[in-house]
């Protein structure tokens, strides 16, 4: 992403960048869904809707804080390198239709919409490691405690001008650190400190529906191209269609990559071993896009394809319950396309820094380093302390027994699925539990 | 919306709006397969194909309708301030692919195809509250003739040149009377018509797919950004940008709303009730967001979300059988968005016209209310009409003994689905009927 | 399509068309995944795995071959009218972010990347006509080799600079030859060679889910107006939304005729034959839609309706399992589509070449025999000679047990969905087989 600044000046709107951020902004939207159904379909039916409204949850309650404070804290005047405040933002109380972000082409409230899309889909992606075992109200708490003390001020460290890890140099196209290291270190943190569900490494997490897997692959997929193409901000120069095809190449390779893997490792190419590499390699090109050439997409691509596949199995190695690889993916593709840029870069995309392999020596190594590691290390750190606290307060997790029938009757009140036909004449068996009571339809 | 004019004048083209309201038009294409999932997800799985195919049926029917002569009668020369008609527009044979839209920038067709999309979902909408027991042939039929006897003159009312609630200022953004409100009485007048289903009250209806809900309401968020912020039909300002802004805003609080107040009434967060939140957000900013500052838009969503969560009980105090909740959520929902307006318009957004909260006075909310009122009686009792006149003549209910054993199976021939892998060696339980043998399988 | 060249030249970036293209590629992309959807929900639950990972297989295959070599295959200097080759293009390495695309406003880079959607389609396209019996990794070699072999050259052929249909003036805007056509025949080809599956004719291929098939035709629907309104690369004129508008209106006349023929012939309107009727219709009009008239496409459309609702049962009487109709509906909606340009150009569209009904006698009528005719040949018998090699080195189809007991099982140890909630307490009834035991989840 592009230096930005927060004055708001009176440059000159661009009709086709607003169009083109505006659309980009849906499609970030529409990834926060298909996240729930990737997510939804890996779980046992008996938890299917809890993991959808993990996802749907934080569309409501980010909106609402991004609006509040969050854009503020994130792309406002800089604090220490640390932090952003801009009263005028606050509420968007002091933004004009009209007014454009500084330095761009569009509104401040174009772009403020499609970072928001960012802020409400990092948490979600945190929930697939907490499967089967969080109360709802605790997981509702926490992203908005999560996003306020962590999403906030680490977009800032990243994205906003004065932000310590921008200054510095630090490469994150469109999130590798802010979004993906973030999320997966957090997922860390959490699961840490709140245990295994039951019956970890006994009762395999057979996904309930593969269909529903790659509906939500396809979806993240699909969307990913907004939230990486419309990183760069518009389209006066070719950077974002080179973001644009590099994201499609190493979403290809590591895919490719991930099915060899686990064909010759277990020996068979699975429909969830493509979904999973698809996504490894979406969360390895998000910073790394802008800086490499399609040859160097293939790369990284097949290194986080490669290196996630590996990554997943460490969970049962280490004995953490990160139930659907968010650590596995998330954190470790987010490292390696971090760190790739150090040797990858090629000086020929979004600025001309160099990585090792095309002559530019160690120098952006290491500054990716940094910006990993500090974020890394925050986000663990802080989330375990914020899970920690809830946990002793409000709890953090449902009952044994809640958690063994299922969350989502404990929960929601609902399960998922009802072919029963119940109510007519054509119902042969039932396959699912009775839908619960509860919910509009008997608001009588 | 803002004005339109029918001369085909030769104002010069923008290659950036008509390149977005191409992707709008295919943003709001997309919603009616949304609201066909939003649907199918929430009826029992005997009837999920009967409400898949009321809804796609439109999209097939209302195209044609459009091109013949609805766009003639919405935005055709005005007649008496009723409806219009222009001879060039029927088939749109005068049109040529170079004229542009009268007093904007794009093609006279790239305006017609966005606005043929929403006279497609419009007549979808209303088949939610007839689940179960309605004759595919009489529907059709009556999608037919209420595109052209309701939504094409109620569409001239409200947005073309010349039509009387445009005229005297009725604010309608992107289709809080012309779509929500006119489907959610239309649906009301012909429920009260052809009466309740076998078993209302006391056979709840369980959604047989809450993560088919789930897709449905995902897929209709995100096409709804090209539905509201494609109605501004360009970025040369922006309108759209603050509409878009508006629309995720008031979403989010109609969800979150939604989902609080049945906590505290039934308590559970339900994932039902986290969708209809989202779409009571979605339509109650769909006339106002234009209108209403982003804090105007978390109050019309909150509003919205918890007004529409208590109107989907009152089926069950007044006995009408609104199955998966139209009037409840469209009507309902549209005519607070409708009203808010008089409340919450802040002289900044679309036009300078203030509501009461901006020292406006009541001016605006009298002409909301004209609008309101003259679309919810016209539609009302028109639907009602064509509703009474179908089930006289061709019968608009099939038996009593087919919808208990399953429209699906006596209109279509078919079954949602089959888990039984039949034919095969793999079959275990069948949990479905078969499926029907009707259909291209035995074209043999 | 209009001309392409290959001279990378200075030409001046479009900012709305670049973004726009973007758009359009991603909008193509999801075609894909809708793509596995219509034929996985098709097929029955033992294969529905298989059918998803032949599609999605060929996102990463055809992805890294067009940057390697495809690319520059199709739309390479021209060598002999047949085929294309530019060293530049070879993984993109001579491709600077900043060159545009000759003739054009676009960045070379947008321009591959659009193309390359089309290259990843195509193959997947064939897939649903093998259903049930083909090992995976000899499907995988297929999509390499016939891409290298068939589809580059193909698509030279018809839009390459140079490419004999190109200059001879044959119109494909979007693919009917070059796409439906060639897949439809490869499809014929390779059921020829490999032979039925296990009960063909005996056990009806009953769909498994008709609501996957309907997400997929949606998804389809949406991403087609990409594909075939992004064909024209840009919206300096109105030609784009012509083509937008005669898709939408094709479609829905293809779907309408559809549901009639099969009402009149089997008694019933089905979900299955709205669905059909609707890819049939995107089908015809996707290599004319932009030479015909809004009229034009409701007759093209209806046409291809009827004519692909009829040919769909061609296998039953002529006995080659086109298990999913790929023959039945693209090569024969593909043909109806090419050749009805000879009759139904306007000459106010893309060009000024007008058909038979509008005063141009049968020349154009002639050259669109020759496109389809050429490729037609060439596609069915390389992929004959294609298939016939795989099968006799590597073997092209999985045991008969193995086909009977389930391709999922037995090629991607998994099924597709297990509703038993397993390893908690809620489960009841099992529906499925047990989940395999490949794959990440024990990668421990």
């Amino acid at each position: 992403m592009a230096p930005t600044a927060i004055t708001l000046a009176a440059d000159k709107l661009s009709v086709a960048n607003t169009g083109f951020m505006l659309i980009c902004s849906a499609l970030v939207l529409i990834m926060t869904p298909g996240l729930a159904f990737f997510y939804g379909g890996m779980v046992r039916v008996k938890s299917t809707l809890n993991m959808l409204m993990m996802s749907f949850i934080s569309m409501g309650i980010v909106t609402i804080l991004w609006v509040l404070y969050g854009f503020s804290m994130a792309f406002g005047t800089d604090h220490g390198s640390l932090i952003g405040w801009e009263s005028d933002f606050f509420g968007w109380t002091g933004i004009d239709k009209g007014d454009i972000w500084s330095g761009y082409t569009i509104p401040v409230l174009a772009f403020a919409v499609f970072q928001m899309m960012f802020a409400i889909i990092t948490p979600a992606l945190i929930s697939g490691a907490i499967a089967d075992r969080v109360k709802f109200s605790a997981w509702a708490l926490f992203v908005a405690l999560w996003a306020t003390v962590v999403y906030f001020p680490v977009a800032h460290w990243v994205w906003g001008t004065g932000g310590w890890a921008f200054e510095l140099g630090v490469i994150d196209f469109a999130g590798g650190t802010a979004v993906h290291i973030n999320a997966g270190a957090a997922a860390l943190g959490v699961i840490l400190v709140i245990g295994k569900r039951v019956g970890f490494k006994r009762d395999p997490m057979r996904p309930h529906s593969l269909p529903l897997v790659m509906l939500g692959a396809g979806l993240l997929w699909f969307g990913w191209f907004g939230f990486n193409a419309g990183s760069w901000l518009g389209n006066d120069d070719g950077v974002g269609s080179l973001m644009f095809v590099n994201t499609q190449i190493a979403t290809a390779a590591a895919m490719l990559a991930w099915l060899v893997y686990e064909k010759i490792r277990h020996g068979a190419f699975t429909t969830l071993g493509a979904a999973s590499g698809a996504v490894a390699g979406l969360v390895a090109i998000t910073p790394s896009g802008g800086a490499v050439t399609p040859i160097g997409a293939i790369c990284v691509g097949a290194i986080a394809g490669v290196a996630c596949a590996a990554a997943v199995g460490l969970k049962y190695r280490f004995n953490y319950d990160d139930s659907l690889d968010v650590v596995g993916v998330h954190m470790v593709g987010g490292i390696i396309g971090s760190l790739l840029i150090g040797f990858f870069a090629s000086g020929t995309g979004q600025s001309d820094v160099k990585g090792l392999f095309y002559g530019g020596g160690m120098d952006q190594f290491w500054k990716q380093c940094a910006g990993v590691f500090a974020v890394l290390a925050y986000s663990l750190i802080a989330s375990a302390i914020l899970a920690f606290l809830l946990d002793k307060t409000i709890g953090m997790r449902v009952s044994e027994d809640e958690e063994v029938s299922g969350i989502d009757q404990a929960e929601h009140a609902e399960t998922a699925y009802d072919f029963s036909g119940a109510g007519g004449g054509a119902a042969r068996t039932s396959v699912t539990a009775p839908a619960g009571d509860a919910g509009k339809k008997v608001d009588a």
